[in-house]
């Protein structure tokens, strides 16, 4: 996406990847797209096939104590929407995209390094083919999320890390069936949290509550069966599960986000939990953010922007870290006793449901914030 | 205010106060009342005074971050305001009109006791003046407070209590000086919370976070201003301080507020945290459900009204329980080192202040929440 922008503005990249196409290409991630993730899509010439096969949202369903409460998301923000797209199938687009134009995108890259990133002169250094490769560069953005090697490059004391580890994850499988419903169910349960989602009117994708630690060979298809009807109602059509996992919950910000000529963005800086379908949207918005830094840098008008970089973004990422935090705790089951915030939950959910202004708070986030300037 | 609403609707009740009449009269406690508490003294007949003499609030001050943000609580929520009226001099009007029309207040009474609380007859003895007395009752109204008799009355196997202890307390001061703003300010700062509040146009009333344990002997009063001034800021104006004193912050709810013929109402069931200035406004919105209960089942309508009111309490509380929480752990410093929670406090402050629909979500539940029914 970013080396994409950069090409419109005619700012020349390379993109490593250490994976191979077919690995980026089938692995599923997120699948959810806020109005502004869209918009920004679009405005890079990458969202033709997003147009025409993607599934367009206006609304949720929040179900506790037993009722489903529609949250009408385009009413509340003056008509923006949510998109059903995963996350593979745009980067599907963009590869073809960035390779019909015969721009470098070197996939299989081993031993990754960069060097001197403190300098005005950084290099990165990478084998390929069992060749050393080296790229001398003006400026290196770390797009190479979580596990990436782009953030423990940054001395860690000039790192600050902000983390929390839920006690609990989710247990994903992507099916066969036809969904549940045409909008996604965020259901509340005694049990614990379940979510209904989508990739098409025949593949559903769902959620349930589990221990951070669970063993999926426990879990037959049955027994996985079993526990999402419980949650989510025995409307719930059954079919193959083509794929299972167990996702774990945690929100974690690295700050601040650039060092030198290092820029992080996306899971290279912040991760959130899945629950509001907020990590590839976080990832775009600093990209915007970036790729505006850059445009000024390298038109020789300043640093500014590449100075305010990490301020810019970091104030959405807290922003969207509380929304995806207060989404978690809201909805799931916590084992940890403690009855009265329990009840503070279900009270913040009660009033939610009779407040336009709470409904609108839920909505504006989840369509997403403004951009910033 | 039970008594004066029963009243006007026909139905005799008999109030004992375990306290002298000027010890209600001078004890200092809220000051703030919601629209809606306003509105049922008002309809109640008790409000002329306060009508005259009361200040009225459109909107307050939160300030974080070294800035100063107006809330303007009457454009977000169609008008309502809040209104700064002494509890004490709320109970100084009540009683003038309660013993003025003849009817029964008994201050200085003791030993009181409930009897048959489960039975259609329910009994109080109490001596007063060295004499037994007993009163027969169809119901018996617990508005006695957190330290009351009442609540102990109902066996503990059929009260389930929810609780919450804050790592913190106010030390308060009532000084005569001029306020420092004509609205409240709550202020989030790096020693910790401050609210400057008023009770007239020469009274101030300022609160400061302290130790849940805080030794008063050790604050001078050079102390308390030097405090308040770092927190509040240099134009704080100073002056005798008249009154001076530390405050417990508590979450506490027991359910259900009915035992038989005895209900619950205010303090005695439910206690808040004093940020979002709700006990007394919530302990008004307690008495209006146990009127419209009452007078339907003495005008031998039967007990539904009765039946749900607990339930009709409770989810009103809960709510209040929710904003009070809110209010109390977004302003104030928490020493136990979580800096994740922290930041999530300051962006959801951040995002407040850019939000209207999350401006409205503060301004519709301080101004109060609609009533049920």
């Amino acid at each position: 996406m970013l080396a994409q922008m950069l090409h419109q503005r005619g700012i020349d990249s390379v993109v490593l990847e250490a994976r191979s196409r077919v690995h980026v290409e089938s692995r599923i991630r997120a699948g959810l797209l806020e109005q502004g993730s869209v918009d920004t899509m679009t405005e890079s010439g990458v969202a033709d096939r997003l147009h025409r096969e993607a599934l367009v949202h206006h609304g949720l369903d929040l179900r506790f104590r037993g009722q489903d409460h529609r949250v009408d998301l385009s009413g509340l923000t003056g008509g923006k929407a949510v998109t059903i797209y995963g996350q593979q199938e745009a980067v599907k687009d963009m590869i073809a995209i960035r390779l019909a134009a015969g721009l470098p995108l070197n996939f299989d890259v081993d031993d990754v390094a960069i060097h001197d990133i403190a300098t005005t002169r950084p290099r990165i250094t990478w084998r390929q083919d069992g060749a050393e490769r080296v790229l001398d560069c003006d400026v290196i953005a770390g797009c190479d999320g979580f596990h990436g090697i782009c953030r423990p490059a940054i001395p860690a004391a000039d790192l600050r890390i902000f983390d929390r580890i839920y006690p609990f994850a989710w247990l994903g499988i992507l099916a066969r069936a036809k969904p549940i419903s045409d909008e996604l169910i965020y259901a509340r349960h005694a049990d614990g949290f379940a979510l209904a989602t989508m990739r098409s009117a025949t593949i559903s994708r769902l959620y349930l509550q589990c221990a951070p630690d669970e063993d999926l060979a426990t879990w037959s298809d049955d027994r996985i069966w079993g526990a999402l009807r419980r949650r989510l109602g025995d409307t719930l059509e059954q079919g193959p599960i083509l794929q299972r996992g167990v996702t774990a919950m945690r929100s974690f910000v690295a700050e601040p986000m650039r060092h030198g000529r290092l820029f992080l963005a996306g899971d290279a800086a912040h991760i959130v939990p899945p629950t509001g379908a907020k990590g590839m949207n976080l990832a775009i918005a600093d990209v915007r953010v970036l790729v505006r830094a850059l445009e000024q840098f390298f038109a020789r008008q300043g640093e500014a922007l590449m100075n305010s970089y990490s301020a810019t973004c970091l104030d959405r990422v807290w922003k969207v870290q509380r929304f995806s935090w207060w989404m978690t705790q809201l909805l799931h089951r916590y084992d940890d006793g403690d009855a009265f915030e329990d009840r503070i939950r279900l009270a913040e959910l009660d009033y939610l449901i009779g407040s336009t202004a709470a409904l609108t708070t839920l909505a504006e986030n989840y369509v997403g914030l403004p951009y910033a300037g």
